[in-house]
């Protein structure tokens, strides 16, 4: 997080005034690292394979939020400190003294532990009021009559999708399968976030909802990733106490053997896992956890969860739900529309089914810090820290720097980091202090390649191209700088 | 708008439960046609110039906009009908009725004007109690506690970067001239939004803040401005009544005029000119409007909005804002934090000031919508109407058919969508209705380019490249289509 901090990466939020935690802002570094992330993910998962992208309203009135149960359900258990009236996450005052899992349980049950164990205030050691329920919804009024018209800072951006489903699925001739996707904001009035980035009041959300036929759970692309290897810890391991051992095992395999229930499913735990490694994750470092049936909600027909490796312990990071036909169900019921669709195949109307991959790219980007981050000693020997994004990723993806100021040399980098920019790379010029100085502030920010203009550049048109990770250096020509950088940016770990 | 509806670029929010006017979704193709703006913007006037990007929460706390004014100023006078209880905002109602501007009246002066003309509810005829004042933020609570922490929505994108602008200042050298630009959300609860996406509650702001020292506002790029013609309304114009009269005067010729108060200033007055002209809007239909002195706040020192013409009259998009050191200033005093830099020409310290090109995306978006508009009557003579984008924001790069589904021409056009896909093109792929049908619907969207599969392209790897705008076709091979398509990007009518 310091380093975080000092490379403009992060930024707490209303820092002059009092950081609030759970806000977090992305600095100049971290803004168009985030941008990144998320225009590969719109290449790799949406763009790729046809799928379309919405975007939808943050602020949504109260019935949404009833129906999709958001209103009723969506909350912690709550307890106040009779003392100092501080009040705390009952479930995780529980799990830090007694590591009892509370999740899902009822604020009686805790309450019940909290007596048990006699557990006190972790401010004052003061005694608690009974555990109550505390709705993880930033609530807000729609219009000028207060109270009139309640509505809320969205939970998730997946029941935009679910609203909007039948009007992308006419425009997109009404065919299954069909995936619809959104990229956007989403708001947890979480009451007392830790961890930096892992838990957030306000993060951002990559989610799609893949609508299917229930009895055709196929994907065309599967084939693609059928001898893909996964890592999961299986429901099995779990059952027998091994919650950390990881099964390797083909994506076909997970299928045929009915670990993973569809091809669907399959082809998503595969694809995210691809993306991960693409994106700077070391594949050692995550696994797909196959969640057990008290974990998941009645109506789920499976869930998975990528765990990464961070200095947090295993943090989830992805949720792939088959969530049935629950949504949209719900909403037909609610909003007394037809959200049924017609099958070609067989000749009748039905409600697709839905698979829904949802990704946190806050989460994602402090794992790909975490892993990306190489610390300048062993075999580097550098003296300085740098990110070994890929170059898909990386916040700038080339350096331009004048060898001096003097003799044209300033006029001339300046020049060749407009055209590169002209040609739609994101660009940094910089001509301050020492070209060591200026290479060290590039590794820490992950910038793969420098160029350097010098005498010779003058005379023959070629700069001294630098690579980040090894510190080897090459002459190329200038005319040839752009395609060069392209076809670097392609040749990275994994395709994006 | 009942095009944009049919063609998934809008969608009415929540519709399945009743749309909640101002707020609007964008579709399958909406979307992609507003993050390629984004995109387009990002790279025109953040990446060429080498500005910083950042991205600040939206929830902010009540503090913030206690300082910025918000709080205390940001709202609308508001009536309520004595009869039928509706709202209405009083300076609406008064206009509509008198063409009296009563923007920065207070509430007594515009419920005089509604005694003097007898203004009654426009719902039911019913008397209208007296002017309100109506706080136009979303307010909401931060933490479990209710009341103990407001918070609000953000009204504006700019207050998140005058709140970092030091650690960006920090991490980015120490010098002025600064430029930090955020692309986001933003939200203000209008009493009763009208004319789609014009007024919206939630809606995509650009904002750029331009800090630089006071005693030197040049502008270094200036020079490649400098000839470019402006369409401005003058305020000289305006005080003589010809408040459509534009002067069309070139850069240099309005800075040393007086006429634009600085190099800064008329530097992205010209650059907006060239980027709406860029995205599609017709040069004849937009002018730069000299604010009068008494439309701008206090502290201003020259407020230029950008006005297109469009079927609403002449809105709005765009307002370049001399704010001077106010916001700065204003933080500084309210959280006791020194906000002053050092200046290395005239070695002191001091505020910087600042230049604000605010932009709207979704207004953007519909004067791009409709000025690209093409009814396929005239010398196109077409039975179908479509968008003439400009291929760099067209919603998709290119659309991809097979002739016929059977013989593998189905397969190898697939094949094709997926290479392109994978170079990066977001690209169609649809089998579906006759070839003259499928080039309809690509038309009707906007799509630049359709490439088709038949019998020639199994022989000799050639497609046909049809163009959008005139019809006409060409044979290209298939391995050079990609240079081709990124070629023809380029050719626009000005450079993105």
């Amino acid at each position: 997080m310091e380093i975080a901090l000092k490379r403009s990466i992060l930024i707490p939020s209303n820092e002059i005034y009092g950081h609030i935690s759970g806000f977090y802002d992305y600095g100049a570094v971290g803004a168009p690292l985030k941008n990144r992330i998320q225009q590969s993910w719109r290449k790799f998962f949406i763009q790729r394979d046809g799928l379309r992208e919405i975007s939808t309203v943050h602020i949504v009135p109260e019935v949404v939020l009833q129906a999709s149960g958001h209103v009723g359900h969506f909350g912690d258990p709550i307890v106040k400190c009779k003392k100092c009236k501080s009040q705390h996450r009952a479930d995780s005052l529980v799990y830090d003294k007694t590591d009892v899992n509370c999740e899902g349980k009822p604020p009686e049950e805790i309450n019940k532990l909290i007596q048990e164990h006699g557990i006190k205030c972790p401010d004052c050691e003061g005694d608690l009021e009974p555990v109550g329920w505390f709705n993880l919804m930033f609530q807000t009024n729609i219009g000028a009559v207060a109270g009139s018209n309640p509505g809320y800072a969205r939970p998730e951006t997946a029941q935009g999708i679910f609203l909007d489903f039948m009007r992308v699925f006419r425009a997109s001739g009404t065919r299954l399968p069909l995936g619809i996707a959104q990229i956007g904001k989403s708001y947890r009035n979480e009451i007392s976030p830790r961890q930096g980035l892992v838990r957030l009041r306000e993060f951002t959300q990559m989610e799609i909802e893949y609508f299917f036929n229930p009895n055709n759970p196929k994907h065309e692309r599967f084939g693609e990733v059928a001898d893909y290897n996964l890592r999961l810890v299986t429901q099995d391991s779990q059952k027998s106490g091994k919650k950390d051992e990881v099964t390797e095992i083909s994506c076909s395999g997970a299928v045929e053997k009915g670990i993973i229930p569809n091809e669907i499913m399959a082809y998503y735990i595969a694809r995210t896992f691809q993306f991960y490694e693409a994106v700077g994750i070391q594949r050692q470092r995550m696994r797909f956890r196959h969640m057990l049936p008290e974990e998941t909600p009645h109506y789920s027909k499976g869930n998975f969860d990528l765990e990464v490796e961070t200095s947090y312990g295993w943090i989830e990071t992805v949720g792939i739900a088959y969530r049935t036909d629950y949504d949209l169900s719900n909403h037909a019921k609610m909003s007394k529309q037809d959200l049924s669709v017609f099958v070609e195949e067989e000749k009748k109307k039905l409600v697709p089914h839905v698979v829904e991959p949802s990704m946190g790219v806050d989460r994602m980007l402090w794992c790909i810090l975490e892993h990306c981050y190489r610390d300048g000693g062993g075999a580097e020997k550098r003296d300085w820290s740098w990110f070994d994004f890929p170059p898909q990723i990386a916040p700038f993806d080339c350096a331009v720097f004048p060898l001096m100021k003097k003799d044209g040399m300033k006029e001339k980098a300046s020049e060749l980091a407009d055209s590169l920019r002209d040609e739609g790379f994101n660009v940094v010029f910089d001509y301050s202090g020492s070209i060591g100085k200026r290479y060290a502030r590039q590794d820490e920010i992950g910038t793969p390649y420098c160029m350097t203009v010098d005498y010779d550049t003058l005379k023959d048109d070629t700069v001294t191209l630098r690579y980040r990770n090894d510190g080897q250096q090459e002459r190329v020509k200038v005319s040839e700088l752009s395609s060069k950088l392209r076809s670097l940016a392609r040749s990275g770990r994994v395709s994006l």
